[in-house]
C-alpha cells in the first residue's frame, strides 16, 4: 500500500514549483509509457501500475522502481479524468547545447502560455520532423502535465530548450528568421525552408517589436473571413506544413 | 440580488442536457458580448453584468433583460477561471436549411468529441471564410461553453449544422468531396477548392470506411517526423489553408 507521503509526493508533481524542485514530471497511460520504456530518451524514477497493466506485460523480473498499486490508489495519483493503468514519474532531461539553425529548421516560441497549445505544437513539430524547439523562459513548462498529454507522446521524441529567444536569434545572423505576425507577407510567397528559424508569438500579444526587427522577414497567413486571429498551434501547423513539406 | 433559483438556472446551462432543454447557452467576456450586442445573429435572453462593465457602457436606457449583479454573484455564475464583468444567456438559433456545397466549400465534421478542438476549428474555419460547418449529431455541441470560449467569438460568425453527414454527402453527387485520412494522396497535389466538401474525422478513430467510399478522394498531410497523428484542428487548419487561400 502506498504511504500518504508517497501519494502526496506524486500528486505534488503536477504543480510547477514542486515539479521543477525535484526535476521530475508525470506521464500517464499505456501507449506513451510503453514508448518511454522502449527507449532511452528519459530516465524513469518510479512506475506505478495496476494489476490490469501487469496482466498485459511479460516480466522476466520486476525492477525495484516498479510499484504495483490498487485502482483506488491510481485514482488518487492520476491527473486524468479516468484513471490509467500505469503512471510514470520521470526525470527531467538536463539541458543540452542549443541547436544550430544553420543545420536544420528550428521552431522558436515566445512566451506561449497555454499548455494545450504547447502540447499541440510539440505534436505538430514532431509530425513535420522538427527536432528542436527553443522557448523563452516565460513559455509554459514542457513537462507540465497538460503539455505532456496534449503532445500525445511527442514530448519524448524532440527536445524543448528554454533560453533567451532574443539572444538565440541574434546568434544566427545569416540564416532566414521568420516572425509569424499579422502584418507580414503571405507565407506561401516565401520559399520552403529546411534551415533557419520560425518564431511564433504569445497567444494574446504576439511578438514584441524589438524581436521582430531582429528577424529577416515577417510572414502571415492571409485572412479570408473575419476571425480576429488563429489559434497559435493551428498557425504553427500551417506554417510548418509550408516550410517542411 | 439574484435568487438561488436564478443562480442555479444559469449554472445549469453549462450542462448539455439543461442547455438543450431550454435551448439556451452562455457567452462570457467583454469582447464577444460586445460583438453579440452589436449584431443580430443571436437573440439575447438575459445579460448579467457588474458595475465595472456598466462603467464602460453608454446607456440611453437599460433593457429589462439586463441585470446588474455583484462581483461575488458573477463568481457564482461564471464557468471561467477568473470571473468576467459580463455574461450573457443566449437563445440557440433554430436550425436552418443545410448549405449547398455546389455554391461554397463546406466543412463536415464526423463525431468530433473535444470541445477545444471544435472551438478551434470554428475559429479557423471563420478565418478562412467558411460560412457553414455540417456536423454529425454525435459531434460535441457547438453551444458547449468550452467550444464557445475556444472559438474566440467565431461561433457568432458562421453556422454550425447537425445532421447525418453520410446523407449530406450522398446528396452532393458531382462536387469534390475530400476525406482527410492517413492513407490519402498528398493534399498539396489536389487543386484548391472553393466549392465542395472537406470531411474531418473523429480524433481517435478517424472516418468510417463506408463514409470514405462515398467521398471522391482521400487526402493526407505527409508525415516527415514520427508523430502518430496531428491534432484535428491543426489538420483542419492546414487543409483549409490549402483549399481556401
Amino acid at each position: 500500500m502506498l504511504s500518504k507521503n508517497n501519494i502526496k509526493f506524486v500528486q505534488g508533481l503536477c504543480q510547477k514549483k514542486t515539479s521543477a524542485l525535484h526535476q521530475l514530471f508525470i506521464i500517464e497511460g499505456d501507449k506513451i509509457i510503453s514508448e518511454l520504456l522502449s527507449q532511452n530518451s528519459y530516465k524513469l524514477h518510479t512506475l506505478y501500475y495496476t494489476a490490469t497493466w501487469a496482466a498485459t506485460q511479460i516480466f522476466t523480473h520486476i525492477p525495484n522502481n516498479y510499484i504495483q498499486i490498487s485502482e483506488g490508489e491510481m485514482v488518487q495519483l492520476t491527473n486524468m479524468q479516468s484513471a490509467p493503468n500505469v503512471l510514470a514519474v520521470v526525470h527531467y532531461n538536463a539541458p543540452t547545447a542549443l541547436p544550430n539553425a544553420n543545420d536544420e529548421l528550428i521552431l522558436c516560441l515566445y512566451n506561449l502560455q497555454d499548455p494545450g497549445n504547447l502540447g499541440s505544437i510539440i505534436r505538430t513539430a514532431n509530425w513535420f520532423g522538427i527536432k528542436h524547439i527553443v522557448c523563452t523562459s516565460n513559455t509554459v513548462n514542457a513537462y507540465n502535465f497538460k503539455v505532456v498529454q496534449a503532445s500525445m507522446g511527442s514530448i519524448l521524441r524532440l527536445t524543448v530548450h528554454y533560453t533567451s529567444v532574443d539572444k538565440y536569434i541574434l546568434s544566427h545572423a545569416g540564416v532566414p528568421i521568420y516572425a509569424a505576425t499579422l502584418q507580414g507577407v503571405n507565407y506561401t510567397t516565401v520559399p520552403k525552408c529546411k534551415k533557419g528559424i520560425l518564431v511564433i508569438g504569445n497567444e494574446g500579444n504576439g511578438l514584441p517589436i524589438e524581436l521582430i526587427t531582429n528577424c529577416t522577414e515577417q510572414i502571415s497567413i492571409p485572412k479570408i473571413g473575419n476571425a480576429e486571429s488563429l489559434n497559435a498551434s493551428v498557425a504553427t501547423g500551417i506554417l510548418l506544413a509550408h516550410f517542411c513539406s
